[in-house]
């Protein structure tokens, strides 16, 4: 294995922990809080939760550790997408529970929740772990998706801990996995098995974030390596001046990772969906707006720009979700072999012109002919439209090209519309964790033992105050069911932990809304470069833009 | 304008030169080398060049300066596509022009060779030229892909150098701008003009190599952050496990720049045009290849991988050459409106059946249908097809998705394949200069100043033992001459410096070539993570492999 220089001085960093937990094992006791409620529906929650619900918010400080000596034997997993510092929350919760006990034991369960169906696992020492300190990707134990909410699953999961002697299961997931984490911890706790469990919040996506959540690890050095390559297209196209960039970055759910790097990098253009949706915009407006901003550059001379997509974007739009759905029922079932027996396009856009109401064939008519087929002739195993296919970024550049064309028909712009096109999503998820998150994570880590040494169970580990120097972060544990509210999914009543979507009334959408007519017109393309892991502090250890903002 | 942490940092860099440069102007005194012969066909080149063939090559040393004393009004041009140090040559340049004397002028003519026809120009101070020390990009003052190689032009910029009073003019460009540096200086050195001509080298393909040139500058830079993109994905493949990722880098005419990515990140596969042309390789042999690597790594398990593409590779397949030649002969002139006119592509396919010789029609069987369609349906002003609009790395991804599913056929290959695509192209031609591009592009300015104060016309800027640290790299100059020979182009016998390919031969290649099998099936990805400007020398000041396996 030849690895490179970077790795082997990365191998060198110490993460830095919170200052209460700075002073080894034995001087870290609990300081206990206030009584928690659910965000919502605390009635419902703590009905579903009797065993758990309600429990205290604690916080560690230094003073003489007064938790039971007892031998600790605990599995962690990793679950859902890649996010920078998931190798490093394993870390510190190998370095704690070592520096407890030499002879506490960490299981690592492979592939994900599956990982522990399926027994499937390796256990840690130092020669292995020592391989993964402070670097990026989850192949320490893998990752995986299959979800651990069932009854079954819980009975068959219990069954490994006491195979194993497990004492406690920590769970690194985003919003859905930590659920579940505190859904197992009630089933534990319920059914007296005496295994823990213990939640750590990740998502490069930054959605999993509340009151008690101020980040999820991995956000800041995916959009930090997303915006050195944003700066970097945005400096060749203002040395080039003759291309439009449409970026589109990974986040579905939520627009965090496009706002971010827009604080970041200062585009021309970022689309934000939360907005789209509660402006209702049309796909029509959105290119009208970006449109706009061409045209205006132009009107300078200016033929190029950048626009941040983000990902799950055409999701937003709510004329295009009426779309999708008249599609999915007009080729439901039998109708599907019905079209595709046509014998071609002609034939098949006849067929749909029947099938869609006006407003809907309005909005596919406007599409570019590949997007429109591709709506018809992909389709997933249920023989849904596959939405996550849909090249957004190439489908505004193509309804921007049209609008132009109109516009120059009409003598009000004269510019010339050159686009490229790119996706930046996996090139950021496995980076080497920034510092912030290489911390960020060994403290989660760390954290996350010392909440099962002094014997919690459904807590999520918590490290706050994240905008001040590490020395000032704040470490501690939060219930999980505190983050919970009643939602339907698939046709059901759930306890879950409510995504983030980007605040609309918020300190970082607002400081872009306020600054975004000036970058649309001019050109204030801000660098970032490539996140820097030596140096002064003020390049090193920086926080993102989010974080800043909404702590100022 | 707001800079970013890393910008403001950079400013801080001092670039180093080369020690025979670092004792101040007053101490740089020249070394006189041997005559020197162009690489090949010297009588014709001699013929060419009358008044700049053959002369010495110099290198600069400790010494009292003996130049003459004489105001100097020097423009500078950047042309072509962008490269990271850019900037730093100019500010090389401007420095050692200010050294030997503050009344000295720097002019900079925008847009690239445009603007020295054009007459548009800024004059360079230093408030202006601070803002751009270290930094990426060629927005000091654009670039542009105008050709300078006509007699009229020629004499159009003998006025605006005469109107100015320009001494010396520095073309910073690739193979092509130096080649026509070299032309310029003997005409102004033909007409008197007085007029001096500085070549310094640029480009990211890494293609502008030779006895003289050991690296083109930008091709560290951009192999880097190519490789930190690779590594990172590498990372998520080997986490997720589940995604062959088919990355295409930039590199059309030669396959340096994926050779560099290769040998830093140790993918299952990368593709050298070079190669497949020597060995005239079909599309079916390539992807077959390929498969041969995905079907080994799916029995053990492992259904993901990484192969690197360059962007030019169909052009080096014999075959896919040929099809491309029939195809235009086919729609040539009025063929195009007789084939438009057919009313759908089952149509339009007989007419290719028929038009296409057998060989030929059999390539073009076993493209996607969608790559087939743009061959003839997008197409240039001249008709002809547009190869470089061809996505190459979804066309092997195709084809080896094809020739799995007929090893699944005879149950030779029992895996999953699923791929992501991947283009690598604007986001490193403008990063932030590494150590080793800043110090090199910042040495070449300056050394090219020193030229011009010496009287040197249609010299390059030549900076040497690269692979050393800078204290001991040698800075001189050498006879563009010295790097031409006779090609064909357009029809026309021309003296050119020859490109530079990938040579089959050499030791990059070899190297890549000796430990290739071993990386198609076993996972030995290396992580070379972000570039760092900072921190450790073995990190922050590292060459390429290209140029430490050159130099072995």
């Amino acid at each position: 294995m030849k690895l490179s220089p970077l790795q082997l001085a990365r191998y060198q960093y110490n993460p830095k922990l919170p200052g209460m937990l700075r002073n080894g094992i034995s001087e870290i006791c609990v300081s206990n809080g206030k009584a928690t409620q659910s965000v919502a529906d605390q009635e419902k929650i703590q009905a579903l939760f009797p065993n758990t619900y309600g429990k205290n918010e604690i916080t560690f400080q230094k003073g003489q550790n007064t938790s039971e000596a007892k031998k600790q034997i605990v599995g962690v997993i990793l679950s859902g997408g890649q996010a920078p510092g998931g190798h490093n929350v394993i870390c510190g919760l190998y370095d704690a529970l070592k520096a407890t006990n030499p002879e506490n034991v960490l299981y690592g369960f492979k592939g994900g929740p599956s990982g522990l169906i399926n027994d499937d696992y390796l256990i840690f020492d130092d020669a292995y772990i020592n391989q993964y300190r402070n670097t990026g990707g989850f192949d320490i134990i893998g990752s995986g998706r299959t979800k651990l909410e069932s009854e079954e699953q819980f009975a068959i999961v219990a069954d490994v801990c006491k195979s194993h002697g497990i004492t406690a299961i920590v769970i690194i997931g985003g919003d859905d996995s930590n659920t579940n984490a505190g859904v197992l911890a009630e089933y534990f706790a319920a059914h007296n098995t005496g295994v823990q469990v213990i939640g750590c919040p990740k998502t490069i996506d930054g959605d999993l974030k509340n009151e008690d959540i101020e980040c999820s690890f991995g956000f800041d050095t995916a959009t930090k390596t997303y915006s050195e390559m944003i700066g970097n297209i945005e400096r060749d196209a203002n040395s080039a001046k003759k291309y439009w960039h449409f970026i589109k970055v990974m986040g579905r759910s939520a627009s965090h990772v496009a706002l971010e790097c827009a604080l970041e990098t200062q585009p021309n253009i970022c689309l934000i969906g939360e907005e789209v949706a509660a402006k209702k915009m049309s796909l029509a407006q959105i290119a009208d707006y970006i449109a706009d901003s061409v045209a205006s550059r132009a009107a300078k001379g200016w033929n190029f720009g950048v626009a941040i997509i983000p990902e799950g974007i055409v999701e937003f739009v709510p004329e295009f979700s009426v779309l999708i759905a008249e599609i999915n029922e007009l080729l439901a079932g039998e109708k599907t072999a019905q079209f595709n027996a046509l014998p071609s396009w002609k034939e098949k856009y006849a067929f749909i012109e029947n099938g869609l109401t006006k407003e809907s064939m309005a909005v596919f008519a406007i599409l570019p002919e590949n997007i429109q087929q591709q709506l018809f002739l992909e389709r997933d195993p249920h023989g849904n439209v596959q939405v996550s296919l849909i090249e957004s970024e190439k489908l505004f550049s193509a309804l921007v090209k049209d609008n132009l064309a109109a516009r120059k028909a009409a003598g009000s712009y004269k510019g010339k519309f050159s686009a490229q096109h790119h996706f930046l999503g996996y090139e950021g998820r496995c980076a080497f964790p920034s510092n912030f998150d290489a911390d960020y994570c060994y403290s989660l880590g760390y954290n996350a033992f010392m909440l099962i040494q002094y014997g919690y169970n459904g807590y999520l580990s918590k490290v706050s105050n994240l905008h001040k120097p590490a020395e000032e972060w704040v470490a501690g544990g939060m219930p999980i069911t505190k983050m919970m509210n009643i939602e339907r999914r698939n046709g059901e009543d759930k306890p879950v932990i409510r995504k983030a979507l980007v605040e609309l009334d918020g300190k970082p959408f607002k400081f872009f809304e306020a600054n975004r007519e000036l970058w649309a017109v001019e050109t204030c393309y801000t660098y970032p470069g490539a996140i820097q892991y030596f140096g002064p502090t003020e390049v090193c250890d920086l926080t993102t833009r989010t974080l800043a903002l909404e702590k100022a």
